[in-house]
């Protein structure tokens, strides 16, 4: 049976030894409460809740999955009093808006936060997950009334929300929905359409589900522009504001997934559903962009929980397993067999993992602190930057999550593919974190399209600024000059290949298409030795100065070598299959890929 | 709902044009009838039987699986039915000695009819496919009245076979198996003992099913030197040579696996079960080793069957699916969106799924011309070259097979993950390929440790001799220059390589197994690289002359650059990371692995 334990430890060390949350948060208007004590106090909360009560629950989603019966969905054994037991907690208002009943605490610490639910049981994270984007969506475009009706209980967990964009014939292309709004009398609107892949979409764990739905108005413009937003409960609120009568939507199918069963995957009919619209009229997509990279770095850390995931269970499951002899002779003669972990091909697996599960939470809680900063303060900056790093943290840690989270299960031989070990879900689980919330295509076309050329690379520019002014920091420092110096060379050639791009772009657009996501990857690389580097910065400096476990310092030093030695060459192949262009793509007639 | 068109023309352009199969079986003893048209004709047949019975089947495998009653297991619909047509086709007995039923036709035959049942219906294949290898062993190490009372059966089809190799603490290392051989009087053998991972260890399909069960003798012995082989059929046969008494030997569950639910995966239960040996006592794992070889490249066919598949539809789709327009405009301005296909990233994913499913195609059947001459014609430097060349086939065809369905399903979206495509489904199947019959990790261990270090580089030789003097023989055709010098540099570099492992090894045992994975995939590529620059020889000889369908061969010359510019630079990262040598990997102390 796996199990999860939240790595509360490398949680501290990135978050205050690398990190320096304190500082982060005093420089922070309105978040002087959140102190050292009172985050620790958090996480150590939420990591029993996670390890005691939903990482339990995994595998029972996974087997159980959802059922609907006449139109009732029922979660696993477990899911609603687990949801129950959230909401008394508080956990759902933590990062929300006080005069709303929320906690006020900055976005930065739900999302930690996040990874231990989400690392526990992501299926089951999924709800709140999706109440969560709802929130947002209201919380930045509602009006008070709406606010005041939804809001609230959204924010005190009694209903829960989702996000209703996709369309079977429409995913990525938006503009191309046909889901219909019909103004009212009442000013309400009367939605009617179907929607698919709404996660959360029905259930049996709150009194109502917000949805927040895309849909057209009759006369809307073509395309993303004619787009608006409205609020589609489940329930329509009485006039004390309780759930009152039902509206006219449905659950008309789950649909049937290679995993995350856990999670109710709902096709949604919109029969004339009473809707009210969020924001101006046609302005539907860009109230969805305002809060799109949130909801990004909420996938990236799906990567960063399966590698988690896949990494201790398979840890544990090196040191158990004894099978054949370590190939300089027997290190353990006394036992039948040597544990696998002395083999050196099951090392590179484990710290293959080791190194993207550490390096992936370096990377999350750095954008995090993005997050605040831009939301809190303002920053313009760090709004940059975090434009920039979203598409990578979300596209290269769920790459680098389904990479790992197979190697998770490749240590484990032939029992890696039976169920009851839990490594073939944690691959299936993991494998949706490509697809939704913009494929690793849509993301890389994001970022090098619309972040770099369409700035003239200014996107790329704020963050190698960063990098630069971090190996000039450290130029001096000799016990480094390993990391540093292939960094900061990278740094450098992450600029003239970019350049290269833009040049062959102006000449013909499809070379956009065509280098980005090999592009997305290899800034990924970069952008993890960066964090990488700045992990063996802090922790030479405890080695240095002898002060705490010693140990785990040696292993960040020694994890990072493995990342600069053995992951981070991917960027020479990647800089060559760019550099090749697009031709190579282009060339093949239609007709020509048939045999 | 996909679909499985069998690829007869390419598989004709591999068979005929480039491996000149006329000539290859007239040079074999024993081979005449294989004519060209003979084998069309089986092939012809073989495609109908693989598109219109068994590929329907392939995804009522995945939903009903496999049930459990009573110790009576039952097939998904269909299965049976479809076995049934089977034997009355002949075709279990098609590369079987006449002298016990079977057509005689050469091994190679048998590989390439295995791509079309393997690839329209994975699991349905095993069934046949372990019957095959309990065939090949009897043939190989059984007395004649074995033969007559056992492989007579299973050629006729009429009984299926397994092997049983695993148990619960050992599947790579077998020597620490436990289940017990007790001679009887009668020179039978009372086995006892529990096997899991059986494939086809108990099913509907058949009247009898014939186990090949490693056991150990009382007095055996310790390790893989303690090891032999048993035939334990299900049911004794009578005097008659027909279905007997029921001996004492049951299926104990059904394995709950990720994916090839089709498939019957076995716990077996030997309770004092009678069996029979074969070959000589604690000889086993040498009988069971004499037809690894082929057993593996059974398996690579695996990787080349999702490969194929998931290109397949994914290319349908791809031509179907309206999403977004062309980066350089719009491609079908009379459509609401361009077809997914004009998108180079999607393009990419769908080259990257030919280049390995042609170039697979190509190494299997390269192979398979070699297994014909190691058994027909005892040619020892096929045998040798076969040898070097197996783990690379097994290895790199099925994590190539693994990206390519993974990309297939990529190319959906978010409707790869919906089982309904069967995309989920081709992913799930095709994990296991990387994880039964030796994992990737054992694999690379035997290529680079017993097969290249342990002869002194010899059977690398053996395979670079071959490349090198087809790139002399090219060396003046200017139209392939630009596949003849990358081919030509890295099969130098290969070597370089090989030697400063093999000096490192000296120093450091240890070092084999750091490199060996990416030393595999590094071979892999560079393999494929070959016979990809064979094909657009054999192309660019068809173009040359204008004959012939002309974009077949265009295409040929597209694809062939694609892989050289976009799949080939792999070698690069590959290069580097085997260059970093061990250290990397051993540094870490066992507790280190922990945070």
């Amino acid at each position: 049976m796996p199990e999860y334990k939240a790595p509360l430890r490398d949680i501290q060390f990135v978050l205050d030894e690398m990190l320096q949350s304190e500082q982060h948060y005093q420089s922070l208007p309105g978040c002087e409460e959140a102190t050292p004590d009172m985050i620790n106090a958090i996480l150590d909360e939420g990591a029993k809740f996670a390890e005691r009560v939903l990482a339990p629950l995994n595998q029972v989603g996974d087997q159980e999955g959802c059922q609907l019966n006449d139109g009732v969905v029922t979660t696993p054994t477990g899911f609603k009093e687990a949801y129950q037991q959230f909401v008394e907690g508080g956990w759902p208002s933590l990062p929300h808006d006080p005069q709303w009943g929320g906690q006020g605490l900055p976005e930065s610490i739900g999302i930690i936060l996040n990874e231990l639910v989400g690392s526990a049981n992501w299926s089951w994270s999924m709800y709140p997950g999706l109440s969560h984007g709802a929130m947002n969506t209201i919380e930045a475009h509602g009006t008070d009334p709406q606010k005041q009706t939804y809001l609230t209980k959204l924010i005190s967990g009694e209903w829960t929300g989702t996000m209703c964009l996709t369309e079977s014939h429409c995913g990525t292309d938006l503009g191309m929905l046909r889901t219909k709004a019909e103004p009212q009398a009442d000013g309400s609107y009367k939605i009617s359409g179907t929607k698919i892949f709404i996660s959360a979409g029905e259930h049996d764990m709150a009194d109502n589900i917000v949805h927040i739905v895309l849909a057209r108005l009759p006369d809307a413009p073509q395309g993303t522009k004619g787009i608006s937003l409205f609020i589609v409960p489940k329930f329509l609120p009485d006039t004390a504001g309780d759930v009152g009568e039902r509206n006219s939507l449905s659950c008309g199918a789950l649909e049937h997934k290679m995993g995350i069963h856990g999670n109710a995957t709902c096709v949604m009919n919109f029969d004339g559903a009473t809707g009210y619209l969020i924001g101006a009229e046609n302005k539907g997509l860009n109230c969805m962009f305002t809060f799109m990279n949130t909801a990004r770095i909420g996938t990236a850390l799906q990567g960063l929980a399966h590698t988690e995931w896949g990494y201790q269970n398979s840890l544990a499951y090196a040191r158990d397993r004894l099978q054949m002899r370590s190939l300089s002779g027997p290190a353990y003669p006394d036992k039948a067999a040597d544990p696998i972990i002395v083999h050196p091909d099951v090392r590179r697996m484990l710290l293959t993992q080791k190194a993207f599960a550490e390096g992936g939470r370096a990377l999350i809680y750095y954008c995090a602190q993005l997050v605040d900063k831009a939301h809190l303060a303002d920053d313009s900056e760090a709004e940059t930057q975090l434009a920039f790093l979203t598409p990578i943290a979300k596209a290269f840690l769920t790459e680098t999550g389904f990479e790992s989270a197979n190697l998770g299960m490749q240590i484990f031989g032939g029992h890696g593919y039976i169920s009851e070990w839990g490594m073939e879900q944690n691959v299936r689980d993991s494998r949706i974190s490509m697809l939704y919330e913009g494929t690793t295509g849509i993301q890389a076309l994001d970022l090098l399209g619309r972040k770099v050329l369409m700035t003239q690379g200014e996107s790329l520019r704020s963050f190698t600024k960063v990098v630069h002014k971090f190996c000039e920091s450290q130029a001096d420092n000799k016990a480094l000059t390993e990391f540093i110096s292939p960094l900061s060379r990278l740094n450098r050639e992450w600029g003239d290949l970019t350049m290269r791009i833009g040049m062959k772009a102006m000449q013909n657009r499809e070379e956009v298409g065509a280098a980005s996501v090999d592009y997305l990857m290899y800034s990924g690389y970069i952008t993890m030795a960066y964090l990488w580097a700045r992990m063996v910065a802090t922790a030479q400096e405890k080695l240095d100065a002898g002060v705490g476990d010693q140990a785990f310092y040696q292993a960040k030093l020694k994890t990072a070598r493995f990342y600069f030695e053995r992951i981070l060459p991917r960027t020479k192949t990647l800089e060559a299959t760019i550099d090749s262009g697009a031709d190579n793509l282009l060339a093949m007639d239609i007709a020509e890929f048939s045999n």
